[in-house]
């Protein structure tokens, strides 16, 4: 792995409700200096859930998206409340957004956006053995909930509103997590 | 689809030399107010490019990444110039990044990142029948090139550097797409 640059120094440049802009001054180790950018990360993390029912289907839901002033189809997610571990942010988050919550939760992966200018990582949580159970959250709305088979990605890539990386990511990872379980049962004869 | 919000007013509430934040006051159709925030998309937009060379092996970088402060491992990306479309765009930061230019440019999808608070989408290109080419780039310091099997995704997928969402988006799309093209060659009797 290469040496990573210095910071010669940092400063916060820009500040919102939401957002905070840090500027670095680095020196590479071949002696060129640069100035870059970043958003600092805030809060406890954030995570992201993949609800699967009996069926296979996933739980999805649509929801406004400021970013493109539009609905999106995406994944459950929200922050992680202080004093809460991923897996309980995740099953929390569920039952707000969906009416459902899981008696099986597992860390699948943790997802970078853009490591070029953002720190944040996503715990993406596994979530299986579901049953009815609806929470109040904070949403200026309901959100419709959407079941799709799992075994239907390519349908789902298809959307014109399914669109975001971690998303798509998320969905091949227990794909692919969900294919080596049976490989595994098979193996051990289950 | 569901009714969007209406906007009631806007304002920029922070800006920096990269960043500019936009505050919404939006009214839901139920009448429920809230106030957001966004970042606003600057420039021409973004690509990402999945090279894959004639034993099918994908192309990747090692770069410094600011957001945090450490070397990842990630799929060569950047800024599509004024008058540029993105196929060009990725061809240039092909060459410039890791000497690889490509006589076979496709739009493979569009990415977007974090739909509730961006407005961004990257173009993901896929370029293959490559050749040695070398243009100088606006890199600090030269990057690392490193070569990957695309069939052995699950081994990247386990490297701590590895964790950028878009980039697991885009391979997984890409071996889609390439046993898509394999079934239909073999259909086709090809």
């Amino acid at each position: 792995m290469p040496k990573r640059p210095t910071i010669l120094h940092s400063k916060i440049v820009a500040k919102s409700r939401l957002f905070k802009v840090e500027e670095l001054q680095l020196k590479f180790t071949n002696g060129v200096e640069r100035t870059y950018e970043r958003l600092v990360s805030q809060g406890q993390g954030a995570v992201m859930i993949v609800a699967l029912n009996a069926q296979e289907e996933l739980v999805l839901i649509r929801e406004y998206a400021g970013g493109f002033h539009d609905y999106v189809l995406t994944l459950p997610k929200g922050l992680i409340d202080p004093g809460e571990d991923a897996l309980a942010a995740a099953n929390r988050e569920l039952m707000e957004e969906t009416g459902f919550g899981a008696h099986r939760l597992e860390l699948l992966t943790r997802l970078s956006l853009a490591p070029n200018y953002m720190g944040h990582k996503m715990d993406v949580v596994l979530a299986r053995d579901l049953y009815p159970c609806k929470l109040e959250g904070d949403e200026p709305e309901p959100l419709e909930v959407v079941l799709h088979p799992l075994q239907d990605l390519p349908r789902l890539m298809a959307s014109d509103d399914f669109h975001e990386a971690r998303s798509i990511a998320a969905l091949f990872l227990t794909r692919e997590k969900l294919e080596y379980e049976k490989q595994q049962q098979e193996y051990n004869g289950d």
